[in-house]
């Protein structure tokens, strides 16, 4: 699956996805993506942060990108939408 | 000046950073740094998406950079806050 390698942050607790990847390296995979839209974007980087200082000293960001989606909203109409996808690598 | 190239992004309305970018880029910078601190960062985000997309086609982003920054409060002691640079080009 392309995206199981994908942690998508939301609105729980920053260290509640620290998990997450946490979960997803422990399971193999050697490079993991964190992706967040809107508002959950400071916590996505919150999360990478703390995985780096707190629990995997060695993690490495090798890249971020930055982009817009377009949400159709059933009020408003569409609108845009900020995301980051934040790649990290032990 | 270091700074002089240096948006920093709070908690004004994204078209007020968005216009402060441009302001830089006429005045003659080659390539602008977008900085915020917790937050902020989704905002920050969204002040280089509303640039590239709506005002400055050809601007590109060339690095983005991710830390963490230590506070000291008054009343709680130091406390971790994450930071974003994103360095936008034109």
């Amino acid at each position: 699956m392309e995206r199981s390698n994908t942690v998508f942050i939301g609105r729980k607790p920053v260290l509640n996805y620290v998990l997450a990847c946490m979960t997803l390296f422990k399971s193999g995979h050697g490079e993991i993506v964190v992706k967040a839209r809107g508002r959950s974007i400071s916590r996505a980087v919150d999360v990478v942060e703390v995985l780096r200082n707190r629990f995997i000293p060695n993690a490495e960001v090798v890249k971020i990108e930055i982009g817009t989606d377009r949400i159709e909203t059933d009020d408003r109409g569409p609108t845009n939408v900020s995301t980051i996808g934040i790649h990290v690598k032990v």
